[in-house]
């Protein structure tokens, strides 16, 4: 007798678990219920079909029910939404959109992928027309429809991944664009010095950046819409794009008695088992484990969704897998900068009262006599005692998201800097260097475990710095008249080992120059020398990141 | 009492040593031996010069005399050429070039990097002016210089690294190029339908390749150059460059009765010492550990020889430090296609008569509904019992250089085929897929190991294969027009379920699409019939490699 499955949801999670369940099982009966008219899209697409990079909207419809049903003997109910689960009876309740009709269906396993929703913050007039979220094809259509209206102006509420996405699809459209953000920087994800760079581009791309700023009120001004600020300011735009998180879909498993977090993510076991044997979940409805601090997260992203569908439906048809947990990598191109994360992060590592250490590097995508090469920069989170990888965070250019792919893979083998230092990457001129970003990381990271170099943090350094430390800036005379830190000596590097001796000692020493490099061969001197000196991590281009200049006023808010 | 260290050629491997031993010790004296005018250039980038992609010539100079001296406290003397090694008197004799003085340099430890010397192949005709090889920046301003004077041919022969970016620039200016390889495919260190879209891209740019072509003689034909091949062929052109591999410029060492192994590599341990203990050695002049496969290789290639001189520095100087082996890891872009290899090759497993298994798998660089996706194949070879990944071939465009350091990487950690399977990359639709090229190449070869699938390669079904097998093209009805296996069978994969029954049996089945991945879904369904099929591992597209078309033949030389 064979098998009958269920799967709630069609796109990333759901899509997956029925085609891999087909190939394991050739005879079960396999029913997908969708609530969208739509399986299978491109959901990671949506604002570049706006923005026009992506001209065809069909390209993004990856699969069509015929396609999928043919080749996987699929019984795939688009415009079905699952409105209960009978645990007891092992059926689920469908409303059938088109008809109107309900119905129950019954399973002898049910997956769950429901995906979320975007959040609606309840702000008073949330709910004004203009005021869109982007979540599916329909909101996408609706979206670019207003904008293909003439629209001139835009406001994005929240600067994660679909808020930066839109803020520059928007903008490619020729949209004036306001991005509005409760947290001090976007991409909350990242740490702080490393959204830095987003921050600039944004400003560079001429998209306006309000951090700090929480929405008090949606007001309507003649078809507009008119955000007002909790620090009173109000603006007014065509449209407004609210992206300020997601939360699981998950009414009907609460409703069902399945276990779920604080935040309503279902939590599942490592075969991605719900706390109903006969019910699996996966997705960004579900809670996993994290694979670096071990506890549990949730990972709203599409790979580990797609990971977690093979893992559930290979248990569902008797095979042990099992899902290994979530690292969390994730990229994001804002314009022409590129952003990117693998593992914790320094403030999810604090949170956690997990000890690391950090380094930052600087670096080139590839020799920088090859032409296009672009600097970025690498922060490397490890342990302090092993040396083993904890997270890496990465903005720059080209070959970002090489590096982040690298040392995801680092992290999930367990690797330590030292190991980082042996890495053996290919190297031509257009693609890297003999010694790449990552061995470079994996240098300096190892120099500070092995007590090579001591290092001062730019946070550690505030803007009188000079009061308390000896501040020796060791590069060019151009570069240093062309700006240092308050009070900074100036000796350069290859002048050191003569004038070394001018360094006044009556304070702690910190070492500086751009990215790093020559000062730690600069406290290497003075190690020699026998003076004890710290080296500002990641260089003045670090400092600039985490002690950002204040943004200049603008005379009149655009509209 | 300090060190005094001399370090024998300053470019890659020298450089780099010379630099970490300051850092290790601030009083060792340390002598820089370097035979050329320059030291630290960038060997990699000549190519890109010639054909005007590094305009520059001077940013090749990656490191002056001056800058490295001052920074670093170096006593650094070019056009310096060490003659000899006394190893009882730790002396070495120097001849300076420029003033043809002769002297002794004592020592306390002695660092070798020689590098290695193009092969100058004892044919007739060899030292004909116009003949080119190509190392450092005085070989490439003579090349350069000979083919600003309005050269307009060219025959490079040898279809390595060096060959093919050298043929590449040389078409870049214009020149008719004619590569000719002994091998019966370039690039030797790739398996040879991996290197067959290389092949491709050397003729759509109009790259004349001649493969399995020894040459026999070199003749002066008015200051011109005739080439005569093995098959009596003649061939024309302004000049040639010679670039048919590299050999260890260990003469000294051999003089000095250092071990040296066949082929003239000096053999050191992994703290990179010679069989002197005060003499080390390091770069392309050496013999290493292969990383996977345990025995003795060399792999002159810079990223390895920087990390080589770096651990014989830290030993010199007291700090235990280990040479872990190399994977060889290396990339070559021709044109707008790129090859890069990680691990061993087909070939070399072979050869050591180490067991096997391969996938291959052909996919986007990223999703493909997002403009500029790319194909590449990537071929992954793996242990048979435990699916240890042994080495790996990428071959495409965008993102190649990526996925290779991915599985260099995971080769570097010991990870199996299994982890590949959970590898959690970054995914936007710029870089990647929720399912990345790297995690389907795990679920291919987990596929195999864990037999859900069997396989027939492309080189068991020959041409008339359809003799031998049935052979079964499940691609769709437009496909199989456009062509197909002789004597193949066409069902769709769609209608597979209710025409499976059509398949003869009387032979064994193989089962084949464009890539393998509908055939693998073909299997399955077959599998559950009760009816056994193989699945043309890579699809037509791998088969097509294996068996490329026969050339055209051409009506006449072109000279």
């Amino acid at each position: 007798m064979s098998k009958k499955l269920i799967i709630v949801g069609g796109v990333a999670g759901g899509a997956t678990a029925a085609a891999r369940a087909r190939r394991l099982d050739e005879d079960a009966r396999i029913i997908v219920l969708e609530r969208s008219p739509h399986i299978a899209f491109a959901n990671c697409g949506l604002p570049y079909h706006i923005g026009g990079e992506i001209p065809e909207r069909d390209t993004l419809l990856v699969q069509t029910v015929e396609a999928m049903t043919a080749r996987f003997n699929l019984d795939i109910r688009t415009q079905s939404e699952v409105l209960s689960i009978d645990r007891d009876a092992k059926t689920v309740r469908v409303f059938e959109i088109e008809t109107q009709r309900e119905y129950d269906e019954s399973y002898d396993d049910l997956l769950l992928s429901p995906g979320a929703l975007p959040l609606r913050p309840p702000i008073p007039g949330v709910d004004h027309p203009a005021i869109h979220t982007l979540r599916n094809m329909v909101d996408m259509d609706r979206l670019k429809h207003a904008v293909d209206a003439n629209a001139e102006s835009a406001i994005v509420v929240g600067g994660g991944f679909i808020g930066l996405e839109v803020a520059e699809n928007l903008k490619r459209r020729g949209l004036d664009v306001t991005v509005v953000e409760r947290l001090r920087q976007v991409m909350p994800n990242l740490d702080a010095e490393v959204a830095e760079p987003l921050h600039q581009e944004l400003a560079r791309r001429d998209v306006r950046l309000l951090l700090e700023s929480g929405v008090t009120r949606f007001a309507n001004n003649a078809g507009r819409v008119r955000v007002e600020l909790a620090s009173g300011e109000t603006l007014d735009a065509d449209l407004v794009v609210l992206s300020v998180g997601v939360q699981p879909d998950t009414q009907i498993a609460r409703d069902a008695g399945l276990e779920l977090n604080a935040r309503g993510a279902i939590i599942v076991d490592a075969h991605m088992r719900t706390s109903d044997p006969h019910i699996y979940a996966v997705g960004d409805a579900v809670q996993v484990a994290d694979a670096v601090l071990g506890g549990a997260t949730m990972i709203p992203l599409a790979g580990p969704a797609n990971r977690q569908a093979r893992t559930a439906a290979d248990n569902i048809f008797g095979r042990d897998s099992t899902y290994r947990g979530s690292l969390g990598t994730s990229i994001v191109r804002v314009f022409e900068r590129t952003a990117a994360t693998t593992g914790a992060s320094e403030k999810t590592l604090q949170r956690a009262q997990v000890p690391c250490r950090k380094i930052y590097v600087h670096r080139d995508q590839h020799v920088g006599y090859f032409p296009g090469a672009e600097s970025m920069m690498i922060k490397l989170l490890f342990a302090p005692d092993d040396g083993r990888v904890l997270g890496a965070q990465i903005v720059g250019g080209e070959g970002v998201d090489k590096r982040i792919d690298v040392l995801a893979v680092a992290i999930q083998a367990g690797m330590t800097v030292a190991d980082l230092e042996h890495v053996e990457l290919a190297y031509a001129p257009q693609y890297g260097a003999a010694k790449d970003p990552i061995n470079i990381a994996g240098f300096v990271a190892s120099n500070t475990l092995r007590g090579d170099v001591e290092l001062v943090f730019a946070e550690q350094l505030n803007g009188d710095a000079g009061e308390e430390w000896t501040l020796v800036d060791v590069r060019s005379a151009e570069e240093f008249q062309a700006g240092h830190l308050p009070g900074a000596l100036h000796i350069p590097l290859a002048e050191l080992r003569r004038r070394w001796e001018e360094i006044p000692r009556d304070k702690p020493i910190a070492v500086y120059c751009a990215v790093g490099q020559r000062s730690y061969y600069a406290n290497r001197i003075l190690t020699a020398k026998g003076v004890a000196s710290r080296n500002l991590a990641g260089g003045l281009n670090t400092y600039r990141l985490v002690h950002p200049p204040e943004p200049v006023p603008e005379e009149a808010t655009r509209d």
